[in-house]
């Protein structure tokens, strides 16, 4: 059974104030620390694209007035798996202390909602291969691990 | 060393008449069959999507005058990865009697540099893990097979 997500817990469009605290929840994970970076004009300009952005969404999840979580939505049209658009989860995080909570999926659920809000027949993600926790926790949420995942530097 | 793509050959922007061809090759495959079905108002819908889209490209490659090849392409903008932006490649997909002799490699370099171009610094896909060639095909090219891909029907 899945533990309830604490009260009061509120997911919301991210703002340009919340940026600096995505980078660090983003950053706080050995696997992302080497290549997000510290806080600077580059996060600002790729959440102005998302802003920018009518298929994109940033999301974050506030705990007592603080950010304890993010991810970002991207919603794909497509012609595959007759003519499905399809929901993109990236960079999906849960504050370090929070974790098991049961926060990670409240914040899935809600990008599974608004995909189906938007049309999406199918939601879609990869995680690192180091993160067998993710994988598992993916997995428990009914997504199949069907997929091997590719990445190259342009 | 790779083989040279046949002389001839033309990538440029689907139209709307390229379509039924571009379900045909999406469902001329093992894996693919299933899920894509037979042309129908799903994929008009579908392709109607992408055009309207700032984000997204539908390629095709045409060979004396037949398209013979395809690929999406979308353009994610983001946060993690100091603000990259990513190049997201689906639904590629070469003439079967054409495999073999390079096409997919012209593509993916037209991916690449339509990427670069829209200032993305990071290429990804996901390939069925039941695609060992395509695998292979991926690593060839510099992609990191480095990790799970999950779905989940929403």
């Amino acid at each position: 059974m899945t533990v309830p997500a604490p009260a009061g817990l509120v997911l919301r469009p991210a703002l340009r104030a919340d940026l600096p605290r995505i980078v660090e929840l983003i950053a706080d994970d050995a696997v992302a620390a080497t290549r997000t970076g510290s806080f600077g004009p580059a996060h600002v300009a790729g959440f102005e694209a998302i802003q920018a952005s009518t298929q994109d969404e940033l999301v974050v999840a506030e705990l007592d007035g603080q950010v304890v979580g993010c991810m970002q939505l991207t919603f794909v049209p497509g012609i595959s798996r007759n003519g499905a658009s399809r929901l993109l989860v990236e960079a999906v995080r849960v504050a370090e202390p929070l974790r098991g909570q049961g926060l990670g999926r409240v914040l899935m659920e809600h990008a599974h909602a608004r995909g189906r809000e938007r049309g999406c027949s199918l939601a879609q993600l990869t995680s690192d291969k180091r993160r067998p926790d993710a994988h598992r926790f993916y997995r428990a949420l009914g997504y199949a691990q069907s997929h091997e995942g590719f990445k190259l530097p342009l």
